[in-house]
């Protein structure tokens, strides 16, 4: 597959921000991965999860999606991808910038405010994606102190 | 005023958050700043809107805050203060993290999602100043092109 361009496909999105939150994992930080793709596929931008490597709260991997896509006037076609179900914060991104769509690798280890976005008309697609729930599984079992610090548990 | 230490006083707590979006203003940037206090009103951090400074869309003033707070394990006992009403985007990270307070300049010129918190049992505080609501007034009214952009309307 061709790494800028997922044509839509959820499993072919989910897959860059997969490499994301492996690459979070391998820095010893939160394996969190998000990327937003534009109309027809096109990657915009990915991030992940930066409150270890920078010490840097404020940085979960939908917000490094979003401003690794730098400025943009219009969201509604866009797609946000994120391996984990995006949390109040994450989720307040995507209604007040009027993202369309969110795919999500897993909501089994968290549930954040997805069902929010889907009652406001956000298209909100839960792919259940098994290595994505493995990754939180264990790392959520391996460090429940930076877990909890990271959604304010 | 010690700077350092608001002893819960909306108005000194708000004096600081009004030195940010006035530095952000004459920086060419969205005139929105914010800051994080401890209990007792020990600043913990503050910052302002950074889109223009930083071509950085993910850095709301209360998100910059935030960050300039540093990592934290609770939030409970915080005061969020802010020139302007908490898009949702910002009130999503007062919801997800748990901040106790939010005190706000103005939401005359823009309404975000205070009320929302408030339903959801933070404490909610309104100044309606005169100085917040004149600077974004002039701001909107000179930049209604970036006003929007940053708002994503």
């Amino acid at each position: 597959m061709d790494e800028t361009t997922a044509h839509g496909d959820p499993r072919a999105m989910l897959a860059v921000a997969l490499r994301e939150a492996r690459a979070g994992l391998a820095e010893g930080g939160i394996p969190i991965g998000a990327a937003l793709f534009g109309a027809g596929g096109r990657l915009l931008g990915s991030g992940r999860n930066r409150r270890v490597q920078d010490d840097d709260p404020a940085t979960h991997a939908e917000t490094a999606a979003f401003r690794a896509a730098g400025r943009m006037r219009r969201y509604a076609d866009t797609t946000m991808v994120t391996t984990l179900s995006p949390c109040w914060y994450c989720s307040g991104l995507v209604r007040q910038f009027g993202i369309g769509h969110v795919v999500i690798g897993e909501a089994v280890t968290f549930r954040g405010g997805h069902d929010w976005l889907a009652g406001l008309g956000v298209r909100v697609t839960v792919l259940d994606d098994a290595e994505c729930v493995a990754m939180m599984r264990e790392f959520v079992a391996a460090r429940p102190d930076l877990w909890c610090e990271d959604i304010g548990e």
